[in-house]
């Protein structure tokens, strides 16, 4: 799992190296005039497609949802998917129910595109086009790779559909921010240790980002068998935070962009009611670090050290210098990191999860 | 909030005693020649979203999804929502990301239609059409009355768009259904005493009953602060199934229907995993209690004995005789009456959770 967590960033400079894949795509789903976009996936994958609707909905502009995989799968009803762009996401691309789903949709009228990293896989064979992810055979059950070259995939395909040069000169800067994230390492791995005793972990974030949430949660959960909670700060507000009391760990991201005011209340919310916080925090150049510490302050009490309750606060901060679009692509590492070295801590495998294969078949 | 978990069936009653606004919003839908649907809602209306994307995606054949309340709110681009039929769901109506999101969907080319406890609300003045839900005030934080009617409404909504006869007659076997299922308050509250100590539990349905998943998992952290991680047995597969050990409390929710079987193959699972089981059943007159208690013993040990290795399954049966579509009405008595004694049995106020407010106010 560590050596797929270092591979990332080869491999999102491999993938954006070549457009041409990306404008064939593009090109096409506007021939075919769609309207409407719906991602069709499971488990990691449908992480990488609560990404993908944020950036179809935002930048594209279209209303954007996910499927329901057994619409297809256990009730069979007929549909209507005319002017419907139906992204399939699947690793392997032999997940089944994901397959019968990319397979009905084409049949009802979709536009179709299978973002997979095998292209000779059954999803690959049935779509209009493929997007491949390049990310090479991945050998830890717990997916990181993978998840992080479909986020890839998507950008680089919504970036040229909007013709955004902006998004796509950026999409060259995701390496050097991923390797700044990879840099919080020996930070991650203190965290770790301390959080080892507990039972559970609510995990914030929002917009673009809740993808990271989700993500973040979900590794944990895989390695380290702890129930992580992962929420839109939003959501969070309209209930669930009333699970939050003295004590209760909570780990909220927090990056640049149009969310970063949200995110700062939530952590001064947090905060207030007195929950062990770690922040992951992006930084750009922009916001000064004097600044930075005052609004930590403002925040959550002063970085990393306790608070006059005993309750502490601890920020992992790194650079990020990327459009909060393509943040999601950094920020995710540390949250790998710490599903790592958690399991470590714990005295799990990170690499083998108790009761989990590769590729699950549902129906 | 049990005096509002008890006047449920007679709200579902006067709901559907008057066909008109529902014949009128889907003729007026029809007239705009919609062809995609998206839902924006937040906290418990979310997930009586989630019941209505089944309705329009199983139902009806359209692809729908979950709105994104903040592209409206934080992002604020311009969007194309020509031929999108929009439902933005708030119980007071006055939530301020959903009411800003059915307005901007609005000006870009949506129908509308506000789904709300409050007719003369912010959100019912915006919207082309609006379902009153007539559930009457509701004063415990915690909402039980507003979501049923919701599904009520929605529920309606669809089966008279699609001219289904049969599931609007079945809507008036609703009330009874929901009768059996307060049947088990005694049995439940005997399942809170038992499971007053734990921390977590794994929540877990499919199909049309992924929204009893999220709402009794919602319910159960807003009363209860229990971490209750509500999943699709799905995408439970996929990963997170990795968290339940020996002892691991676990609930599952088996109705009639498509998913019976899937349902099945999932208590087994999380039974051969040594969970501490409760299943939620609801059960048709065409599945004979002999039949059933053969299911329950292949699935999960004799019903409510304790197995060799110490851990119990324990099944708390209801009659529910609707077709599945309908069942999450009555599916979530159980999980709203457990959230009620979870709270009493662990000397909380249901009524009054710690740090909520009956309308939030997120941007």
């Amino acid at each position: 799992m560590r050596d797929e967590i270092l591979e990332q960033a080869g491999i999102v400079e491999r993938l954006t190296s070549d457009p041409t894949p990306f404008v064939e795509a593009a090109a096409a789903a506007r021939k075919a005039d769609v309207r409407f976009v719906l991602y069709c996936a499971r488990g990691t994958s449908d992480n990488a497609a609560v990404y993908g609707k944020y950036l179809a909905t935002i930048n594209a502009g279209l209303p954007a949802g996910l499927a329901i995989p057994s619409a297809a799968t256990l009730y069979r009803k007929p549909s209507d998917f005319r002017r419907c762009l139906v992204f399939a996401i699947s690793q392997s691309g032999e997940t089944p129910d994901v397959a019968e789903y990319l397979t009905r949709a084409r049949e009802a009228g979709a536009f179709t595109i299978a973002v997979t990293n095998d292209d000779s896989s059954v999803l690959a064979g049935r779509a209009h086009c493929v997007l491949a992810t390049g990310a090479g055979p991945e050998r830890a059950v717990a997916a990181t790779k993978t998840y992080t070259s479909q986020l890839t995939a998507l950008a680089q395909f919504w970036s040229t559909w909007c013709g955004d040069r902006e998004l796509l000169g950026a999409l060259r800067r995701v390496p050097a921010a991923m390797h700044a994230a990879l840099g919080l390492e020996e930070e991650v791995a203190d965290v770790a240790r301390w959080l080892r005793f507990s039972e559970r972990l609510l995990v914030a974030a929002r917009g673009y980002n809740f993808a990271t949430a989700l993500e973040t949660a979900l590794k944990l959960k895989e390695t380290s068998y702890i129930a992580a909670m992962p929420y839109s700060a939003a959501d969070l507000m309209h209930g669930p935070i009333a699970v939050v009391e003295h004590g209760y760990p909570a780990l909220a991201f927090v990056l640049p962009g149009a969310t970063h005011a949200a995110m700062l209340t939530l952590v001064q919310d947090l905060a207030a009611r007195e929950a062990e916080l770690i922040v992951v925090e992006g930084t750009a150049a922009g916001a000064g670090g004097a600044d930075r510490a005052r609004r930590r302050s403002d925040a959550a009490g002063a970085a990393g050290a306790p608070r006059a309750d005993g309750a502490r606060s601890r920020w992992l901060s790194f650079a990020c210098e990327l459009p909060e679009p393509l943040s999601p692509l950094a920020a995710i590492v540390p949250g790998q990191l710490l599903a790592l070295h958690l399991a470590i801590a714990r005295g799990n495998d990170p690499d083998r999860p108790r009761g989990l294969h590769k590729v699950t078949r549902t129906l």
